[in-house]
């Protein structure tokens, strides 16, 4: 991973004044033992759902998918440029056909890993190969806790899954705004979420690509937040936007818009096509992972005819829906095998893979708990590299859970755990402590154990391991009561990172501008 | 998988009357959509969750501690039987220690994959290899349900159990008593219990090694239950017995006893070392795998020393113990990582692997679903072939739960999904489909899903997914009382399977004769 280490210093430069580095967040009260901000890394080989065979008739098959039905491309200057790179642009619609060697040639162009970098230089990330990067749930309509029930998204709800964000080292970046502050006007909104991204965090963050104007907000905004002139900020990959396509096959304005002006800014995008299986897209998983493909393969192409080298991120969503509601499943064996193989995807393609911690349960309970650890089973063993919605997320992301938020945080700590390598060594291998107590001995009192019992094994912050008496005549709770005064603890304990005052200014100037110029059109 | 064609008629010879094929239980009420019995295999590649080297370090240690420390067989016989072998057999004590050389050619006498029959031909199970069997929970001192709370166990609960276990064809055998029915007088109860195991199910079960006579009635049970003549018995593996060191490194009387006469009756033994990290074994995870190592491998030497070839399986039960309380923990980081690292050693002997899935939840809640499937994780991916304790399993094995068992089944069912092969033919790859709906269409009322939507998806038995909305409206259901109402209904919709009235007479005359005989003593 690339560091920083001239960034420690105060002497460093005004233009990276805001890029001081700090050590990772102090653990706070007993009740979280955090390990310090690491991003866990592949240790293991990713599980490969399919044949190398099959790899290659998915890819064949979405390249025929992009030259004999294209795309949709709902932008004109999109399709000027797709034309003059060759592509077969209908005069009469916005339907555009790709050569399979124009894509590939583009495709070949994107970055295999991009470096993106945080206020906080202990925060940055790498995103892909052997890295792992968990972000909390993003985009719920709604807020959810025990105490105040499920309500429309709004600021204040929207600053508290920052902090919470903020104070856990096993979240890594913020991938959307948690919820939707719908308090909040949507000429501005963005401006006030992108300038809290910046004070309430100093991790990496996320804009949305809704119209050219918000891009350019929020890339400068970032800009500022880093403490970066525009020169050194283009080759600074430091903010991140996610591109869906309107699946089947469409790409729409805004987010051809954000996928132009993120490239020009040389920011990352994750490109993920909406592809839910039976629903955008066949209802074989196979043929949903072809659509994916193709969807994915024509925005990471584009990308590339914008600037070569763009950071892009290759973005799998694939599930099943529910037949009987159409609502979207996951957690599901379609949407494991779907995660696995869509890691083999982009893989075949060397890049990043983004993928997901999801659940279609309503609160935090059995079913929650299940879905989302066999989504993260996909996820981790699909070799994801950026695994969005990992904590936090509820109901297919209908609204944003603050006990959930707390109860992911210690699944990822446990998966965080298992992606450590085993100590083989020696002195772990323990010879010299099973001869001392030999047989029909006991552990606990030797000194091999006394040495290292404290730090031995991960504690859950969540699950309640005492006995059956002790719990039930502690009147049986539950992990989501535990989760709810955790959370509010979290909440007690979060710090606001420091921020230099002079970027603190520039950036009220910048929102305070651009609110007085109107903010951004809302007709989109 | 080797069939058994010609017991499909019913001229199947007298000796075979019991083994009457019968196709897979009905799949009874609209509740449960069951697919027919039928092993998963391992179509993914396991985890490997140290290196080569590493697992050498480990092979080598645990030779190291059967040579230099050794193990305490408490067996006059087996002592002997080690003395003629070349064994180093302290004569002043119960220590035995073994020459790597003699270990490892005993070990290579094991079959790497043994085929155990059921009384239903169609039951038949293959262990190790690419074959998964998943058994229900086994040795609970209670059984507990939502409408009678938490009870010791008993008869009803121990038969209510095998029900549950013989009607879902997800469950693949029966490895011990799910719980305890401490109703039954101890010496008889091996018995009562046996003969059950025979009349209400007919796939694969398990006796208990808990003294020499126990074992000879169990051997001769199944036997009458196969309907086989004594030399074909001891031809045709049918029977299964775990031998769980008393760790650490030691084999008691009973075991060693049920070792011997399992091994001499061609009978299947799973050597289950008890090494629970920083209590019966180091604390170190590494170090409790060198442990394991050598306790299995004695257990394995020793019974090829008994019968070379006799059917053994390697299992592990590595994980944590909760260092405030001491008690055992499961689906933990430590857990899933020796679980994968049990599987390399295993594959290191060529022999079958068991392990285990497994929770330390109070009851059907979060933390149970969080456990379990962490656990499974651990189990599938790494490469186990029998799965023990994988419905019904709750307080570390404290207590078996019906609606656990329940919640269990769906996921099983998903674990079995989730391990069939991804369909990639040119049909599911589904290019005309996306060509007939194009760009902004929508794929549910094409021809191409409507011919697949209804067996497209795995439907979950358990979970909820309903909209928000309708869940709160039906008063926010919880797994635990939908699993409550539908073990209700699995009972209700149980039929014991068919007995040829001969045997019935048969193991009716044997368990009476028996019980006036005073059963077996009681004095272990």
């Amino acid at each position: 991973m690339a560091s920083s280490p001239t960034l420690d210093s105060d002497t460093a430069s005004p233009a990276r004044r805001g890029r001081r580095r700090r050590t990772a967040q102090s653990p706070g009260p007993e009740l979280f033992p955090q390990k310090p901000f690491r991003q866990p890394r592949h240790i293991y080989r990713p599980i490969e759902a399919i044949s190398a065979d099959a790899v290659e008739a998915i890819h064949t098959a979405s390249l025929r998918v992009l030259q004999e039905i294209g795309l949709d491309f709902l932008h004109e200057e999109a399709k000027a440029l797709l034309k003059t790179a060759g592509a077969d642009v209908d005069p009469s619609s916005d339907r555009v056909r790709l050569d399979p060697n124009l894509v590939m040639d583009l495709v070949g162009k994107a970055p295999s890993q991009v470096t993106v970098k945080a206020r906080n230089p202990a925060h940055d990330l790498e995103i892909g190969g052997p890295h792992i990067a968990f972000s909390s749930v993003a985009s719920a309509p709604n807020a959810v806790d025990r105490d105040g029930g499920r309500r429309p998204g709004n600021q204040k709800d929207f600053r508290n899954f920052l902090r919470l964000s903020q104070y856990f080292n096993i979240i890594h970046c913020i991938m959307g705004y948690p919820v939707e502050p719908v308090d909040l006007h949507p000429s501005t909104r963005h401006l006030d979420c992108i300038a809290d991204f910046v004070r309430l965090t100093d991790k990496v963050f996320h804009i949305y690509s809704l119209g050219r104007e918000r891009n350019l907000d929020g890339l400068e905004i970032a800009r500022i937040g880093m403490g970066l002139s525009h020169e050194e900020f283009s080759k600074t990959p430091s903010v991140v936007t996610v591109i869906n396509t309107s699946s089947p096959l469409r790409l729409d304005t805004p987010m051809l818009q954000g996928l132009m002006e993120m490239a020009r800014a040389g920011q990352v995008s994750v490109v993920t096509p909406f592809t839910l299986a039976g629903a955008m897209a066949p209802v074989t998983i196979a043929g949903a992972l072809v659509q994916q493909n193709a969807e994915a393969l024509a925005g990471i192409a584009f990308a590339q005819l914008v600037r070569p080298g763009a950071p892009v991120i290759y973005g799998g969503f694939t599930s099943n829906v529910d037949m009987r509601s159409g609502s979207p499943a996951f957690g599901t064996p379609e949407n494991m095998k779907a995660a696995l193989a869509g890691g083999q995807l982009a893989r075949r393609y060397n890049l990043p893979y983004r993928t997901s911690g999801v659940c279609a349960a309503n609160t935090v309970d059995y079913q929650a708990a299940l879905e989302t650890t066999l989504s993260q089973w996909g996820a981790i063993n699909g070799g994801g590299n950026l695994i969005k919605h990992a904590a936090g997320w509820l109901e297919g992301g209908l609204s944003a859970g603050f006990e959930k938020f707390i109860a992911d945080v210690d699944l990822l700590q446990m998966l965080a755990e298992y992606l450590t390598p085993l100590d083989v060594s020696e002195d772990a291998l323990a010879l010299e402590a099973i001869k001392d107590v030999g047989p029909g001995g006991h552990f606990f009192g030797t000194a091999h154990t006394q040495q290292r019992y404290k730090d031995a094994f991960y504690p859950p912050i969540v699950s309640d391991w005492r006995n059956y008496e002790t719990w039930a005549e502690a009147g049986r709770p539950i992990a989501y009561e535990k989760a709810n005064m955790l959370y509010k603890k979290a909440l007690e304990a979060y710090e606001p990172p420091p921020l230099d005052p002079a970027i603190d200014e520039e950036l009220s100037a910048f929102v305070a501008k651009r609110k007085a110029e109107g903010g951004a059109p809302t007709d989109f």
